[in-house]
């Protein structure tokens, strides 16, 4: 049994499956359709298998979203390879090359599974059988996407032309070329001719081989990746590429730089349930659906409704829809979407709207994922603030003080140990502590299970900046 | 100048402005349109006025909205006469009477203008004008009910239909009978004659002759009605009309009970804008739209949208639209609307629905209001919840100790008198005090400023009714 060296990319942030998705928390974090969320679920189809052995994953992701990888992964208990930091955007091919090359580092015959971590594909048997079928392909000098067979002239995905060489009784293809998205008539065509596959985004190959496509096409960009990758910081047990050589790479996708140029490429089809998920309109037809076609949420309730996806993501907020028609409508805590589902792929105009009025909904969550954990704004008043605030087990937050406020805090659950001006104590469930304006204080949970404490500022000003930090455990500014 | 009894029907509470309004906190009291709610535009309407002049305004409501009348009448600077408390909601024949019979107790020759206070009316200039020559009527032994000339077909109100005897130059006519919500096609028919006036609910009348109906017409009713009133105990200021006598009366809309039966009734026509912002689609109507007719509140964001409304009840909730077309969408922090527009009048619809379901949503308010103040949950977790807690100047909480939870309390604004197990001191803004479990408490603001405070409940049950109370002034169990 050959092992397969999964690549998982979760660095990305798309806006349109905005207010759920944003850029502080995108998609693949999120629970869409079932409990575990997108990543946590790639992450887990790409651990055991019978007919396949799989290395410990390599993740790429960013500096924000670090710190949700580990806690999500640890969540569902996969324990994966390297978590490389990306320093910048810059698209898939950077990324690929990257863990590509340290793929490669580990072991010289490395065959490489690159995949986004923000799909759905609930099917995992048919899925390592086309990873199967794939292998030998590669083995016989091939690289291979994966393609789904279309089911309707979908104008959301690009698709991969076939050449009709039929390789083998599974009905693997020669690629002959990538078509970007295409026009509605322009789908239906392609759809009749049978000639034609969704492009996944999904690929096998060997590690050599596609640091070799690279040498060819795009010297240049592999020397910048290499430079990035032997200069990569330990950080925290992430690793960080050096953001100097990455900074003059260029955004560019990996369809773009290597796949479709190459003449080996071999689409492998995947004939079970796919999608990217790449907007409401997509998880309207993921999600169960009554019987007039109506998909809904806890807490969501659509009467005399038909065509309609209702979805509420907050325990204490109720979303009703009356008389709707293919109409989607989202619920969240602090923003709210309702929009026409044709207009599905448009929901960036809604978020570039809000960005260009400064409204923070547009791409920060009421959630703040932090290193040691979350916060949440509960209330925000004149002269004061309640937020609720989460910190895991081991975390602490820095060495701080303010310059405009003072803090209670109470603890609901766990224990926190709090300093304040150099004295420590233990703060238990249902106690509470006082730290005055200009104190140097420090929470943190020295126990076994998660400490939550309500916060109540109060002051003339009570911006997350009102901070000096004197010590921090995650080498924060 | 004759003196003009107002009567100010504040007691009802119905389900076509959810989510917004709700059983526990109805549309007239709520800011519709403009920063005054439509209660408080009423009372004003009827204080002061170049060409009438206004007796203190005699207001019928619930035990449940006392402290909201109070204090918005407060809040508007009107001082008005006695409030009638109604044991339980009869319509508005038995409510209309009682206070008809308190104005003639004060003055026998009393002249009463009766009038919900959930209507907008806009242009008070013209509507005096309209009182002023109803006055006329009523002194040549007529009963005065105020009709709207149609716009459209509207099937939402009632109609009058009149005699066509022109007894002024104002068009004031005879009233033959009065239509119930008419069908599309029969409102259609009606606007054509040009023979029928919109029922707005308002009426003008000598107390005596309103008396004397109910003597002909219900015995009655009007002898239960004098009884409650007679045996009215005076509650903290309140004159609460004897619960015995009232439980028998029946339930009765004064329309139906005295107006379609007197042989003397009169239609006023009054010319000028009016509505009884009796649905969403109202609300819609009356707001100002841009060049797509599209209306919305602050935070409310439509993008591509035409003859919709989007509102956000919340400054810390945004709303977005896109692509919609006639949809209305009403966002609050617990409860969110979306429905086509033409549902507007099957509003009730969603709140049946989810009082189903016992979703508290459908008939209480997220802020609950009470008599020394109101509190709102801020989060509810497995066992904690914090509340945010606004104390008038001078009101004070009962008396009370928990079985369950502990308490602890952060004062945000204003000063607080905390009695805890005896003890009384003062805590300030940006202090906090601790109630432990089973501690006899109260809470007090003996400032001058309102005192706003976060409340923190630990314990294993933390609902409302956990609460034995010691003492209350406002005399609650």
């Amino acid at each position: 049994m050959t092992t397969v060296h999964p690549i998982l990319l979760a660095g990305g942030s798309g806006t349109r499956l905005w207010p759920l998705s944003r850029k502080s928390y995108p998609k693949q974090f999120a629970s869409m359709l079932w409990d575990k969320t997108l990543f946590q679920q790639t992450a887990l189809r790409l651990t055991s298998s019978k007919q396949l052995k799989f290395a410990p994953q390599i993740i790429l992701t960013n500096s924000d979203f670090r710190f949700i990888v580990a806690d999500q992964l640890q969540a569902v208990g996969v324990t994966v390879g390297p978590v490389l930091i990306e320093p910048e955007a810059k698209n898939t091919a950077p990324a690929i090359l990257a863990a590509s090359l340290l793929a490669q580092k580990n072991d010289p015959d490395a065959i490489v599974l690159a995949a986004p971590s923000d799909h759905l594909i609930p099917d995992t048997a048919n899925f390592h059988e086309a990873i199967t079928i794939g292998m030998d392909h590669v083995t016989n000098g091939k690289m291979v996407t994966f393609g789904i067979s279309p089911t309707h002239p979908e104008t959301g995905y690009g698709y991969l032309k076939l050449a009709k060489d039929n390789l083998d009784s599974a009905g693997s293809s020669s690629v002959t070329h990538f078509v970007e998205k295409p026009e509605y008539s322009q789908a239906k065509k392609m759809l009749k001719t049978g000639n034609y596959l969704w492009n996944a985004g999904i690929f096998l190959y060997k590690a050599a081989d596609m640091i070799e496509a690279f040498e060819r096409l795009l010297p240049n960009a592999l020397k910048l990746t290499k430079d990035a990758l032997e200069n990569a910081a330990n950080d925290l047990g992430f690793l960080r590429l050096d953001p100097e050589p990455w900074a003059n790479l260029k955004d560019m996708s990996i369809d773009y730089a290597i796949m479709e140029k190459v003449d080996n490429l071999v689409a492998v089809p995947y004939r079970s349930k796919w999608s990217d998920l790449g907007g409401w309109d997509t998880v309207w037809s993921e999600s169960e659906k009554d019987s007039s076609g109506n998909a809904k949420s806890n807490g969501a309730h659509p009467i005399e409704c038909s065509n309609t996806l209702l979805r509420s993501e907050s325990s204490s907020q109720e979303i009703v829809g009356l008389g709707l028609n293919n109409i989607i409508a989202i619920a969240t805590p602090d923003a709210v979407l309702v929009m026409d589902k044709n207009r599905s792929q448009e929901v960036r105009k809604a978020v570039d709207y809000l960005k260009g009025y400064s409204i923070p909904q547009a791409e920060f969550s009421q959630k703040d994922h932090r290193p040691w954990g979350w916060f949440e704004s509960l209330s925000l008043g004149d002269r004061f603030q309640v937020k609720r605030i989460y910190v895991k087990p081991g975390a602490a937050l820095s060495l701080q003080s303010h310059r405009h406020r003072s803090e209670h805090w109470v603890v609901v659950n766990g224990t926190a140990t709090v300093t304040v001006d150099g004295s420590i104590e233990l703060v238990k469930e249902g106690q509470s502590v006082y730290v005055p304006l200009g104190a140097i204080h420090r929470m943190e949970n020295s126990g076994k299970v998660p400490m939550v404490l309500i916060e109540v500022q109060i002051g003339s000003y009570l911006g997350e900046d009102d901070i000096v930090r004197y010590e921090d455990i995650y080498a924060r500014k």
